[in-house]
């Protein structure tokens, strides 16, 4: 592997993120499809594309599965290949890789790969419920466990084996809240301070409100070609250059450590072998903080600190806009919000906009490879994906 | 195109089908696996398989979305790649393209695609409404209209527009039972005669209970390589010369024509030229018999017979075994059940077994070229492929 372009994104949409009260997914969807053709003139859609992957967690939420058909359907995409990927909320990582190896067989020059879920017009217990789903049944869900209790449960053994602390943890959220004030599609735009976060109220203990992401409707898209047609479609493609995707068991219970994932470090090592990129040549990266000790954690699976120092990295504001790696720059999980299956590609649309030099006022100067790192369940799917823009 | 392998099958594998309790859908995968894995034994799982799709339609069923993963972890996988995709009833022909996307990428040189559902410790009630899900939920689902329905419009449309016969629906019923009796897999293993089909009990006028297909548990898997390295793992490769995927509306209220599938029909015409196969050329065939009318109208979208003749076909008796053209010779969903995520695969597993000889007492005589047609709701997703034998 070389670091050559394996497909390169000549064009990402990304619908407002928040409540967005009466639209269906496949609605929210199309709003996020327009803005990726609206930037690509030179790409004609009925034409062009040949296939398009669609990242979709839960067919509870509107009772409605076949994701993939309605959402071709709802973007005059018909008659395409359209296929619904799931892998919790890895769904639309996974969607980009499949779009991937799409463009990659060469049965398909341009793939539409992308991700929505239409959350908030449930109740929380709902939500909890659906996304409990994700976890193993008979093992987990079963007993009355979910998500904030198994990120609760490795935040405790992160905390007892490396000493990380709950301040560190709520750092992430203040800076996170923070990006999200300079992005106007976050969910969430107003700065807490640490005071605020620490004293919020006990979601599963030490897990605070601060710590959670939020529950939000969004969807999100990126457009794949190969790399020698991209310049038909845009003077300013970005490329991938690596990507991994790796699973781990299910169930937490069934791992050798609650305190890094195993699937993460897999992906993020295949990814950067491909991509002959170290992790201290990344300008800036989107990681899945779906609770504030997972984006300590992904700190350390990237290889962005050693293990066990995720939470001094993060306490030494190096993962802040205008410091030396900017980490969620688009607000994260935590403030741009988590409609769970449009994540991944709003990750890489994020990255799209700093490596193309159109993220405005949260730019990060000189953005030349950037990386997202997408997990589902508590780590049983994990995708990593490099980026590289055209002026390297 | 030119009719050259894409891909190889170089293993397959079934649960028994039918009514399996006491197992989760990841036990029922794995015993399908297991089976692939068992009949080619110079295949090193763990060393070998790069990457998995698994088709799985509801995660209403068990509680259980995730089911990549969890079927990754089931089968002793970890940590490859492991992604659910989900097309409605199509979910694991889905699957199957999409790992000849992976295949042909050149980004994994054996890969395992399959699919699984566990449906009967839910009631019919229950499953009908999971079922559901695959049509469109504010103009179909809310208004109380389900599978059974929509199929019923289909007939009806098909009996008014060309004079099909209710006898001559019946027909599909009878063959696939027949075809049943000599599948040791099949769900239901009983001949029924005519009559017993026309007088079963009334669904969704004009389908009876023997128009439909059966509410049944099971997996299947296929192990796909690239051709040049099948002679590795395998004497007797099955090549897979063509692939077709199409979408079409979600909503039946939407289309042109209720009588044939534009997607399945789009499907077809893909499939067929890049194998450089007509349909005269095929000697067995697997197709979506869901309701007995959608055998019939798979006839005329796939040009086995002209448009509005698949009544005559059936009536004629050329598909059946023994015959000119014998389809569905496992005994189709009809018959050998239909656990909707696994159809998809269960039939590219039959024409593996047909294309090297297997099959037994079912055996279709110097068959060379097969072909599967997989549908995803009432028609929004299609998938179509066809296979040749390593002799020709």
């Amino acid at each position: 592997m070389n670091g050559k372009p394996l497909v390169s994104i000549v064009s990402a949409g990304l619908s407002k993120f928040g409540k967005r009260e009466g639209l269906y997914a496949r609605e929210l969807f199309a709003e996020a499809v327009k803005e990726a053709f609206d930037r690509c003139p030179r790409l004609e859609p009925k034409r062009d594309v040949k296939a398009m992957f669609v990242g979709h967690m839960g067919e509870s939420y509107e009772h409605q599965g076949h994701m993939g058909a309605a959402a071709a359907d709802w973007t005059g995409l018909l008659n395409i290949p359209a296929t619904r990927t799931e892998a919790a909320c890895a769904s639309s990582g996974a969607a980009l890789r499949s779009g991937i190896y799409a463009v990659l067989s060469g049965l398909a020059d341009v793939v539409l790969v992308g991700g929505v879920e239409k959350m908030t017009h449930r109740s929380t217990a709902e939500v909890t419920e659906y996304l409990a789903m994700a976890s193993d049944y008979p093992f987990e869900q079963w007993h009355g466990i979910t998500f904030p209790g198994l990120y609760a449960l490795m935040a405790t053994a992160h905390m007892h084996k490396y000493g990380t602390t709950e301040t560190q943890m709520a750092q992430v959220a203040v800076k996170n809240h923070h990006h999200g004030t300079l992005n106007p599609k976050a969910h969430l735009q107003k700065e807490i301070t640490l005071e605020k976060a620490l004293t919020s109220r006990p979601v599963a203990s030490p897990l605070k409100m601060f710590d959670c992401s939020l529950i939000t409707d969004g969807a999100s898209c990126v457009i794949l070609t190969k790399p020698e047609l991209a310049g038909k479609f845009t003077d300013q493609p970005v490329h991938i250059v690596g990507t991994g995707q790796a699973s781990d068991t299910i169930g937490l219970y069934e791992r050798e450590t609650l305190t890094s994932l195993q699937a993460a470090k897999l992906a993020a090592r295949t990814a950067y072998d491909m991509a002959a990129v170290k992790p201290e040549n990344v300008d800036v990266a989107e990681v899945h903080d779906c609770f504030t000790i997972a984006e300590l954690i992904a700190y350390e699976d990237l290889g962005l600190c050693k293990a066990g120092e995720g939470g001094k990295l993060a306490e030494s504001g190096e993962t802040r806009l205008g410091e030396r790696l900017p980490v969620n720059t688009s607000g994260g999980l935590k403030a741009k919000g988590h409609p769970v299956g449009a994540t991944g590609t709003a990750q890489a649309y994020e990255i799209y906009l700093q490596l193309t030099g159109q993220a405005e006022q949260r730019q990060v100067k000189n953005a030349q490879t950037g990386l997202t790192h997408n997990v589902g369940g508590s780590g049983a799917t994990a995708t990593v994906h490099i980026y590289r823009s055209n002026q390297q």
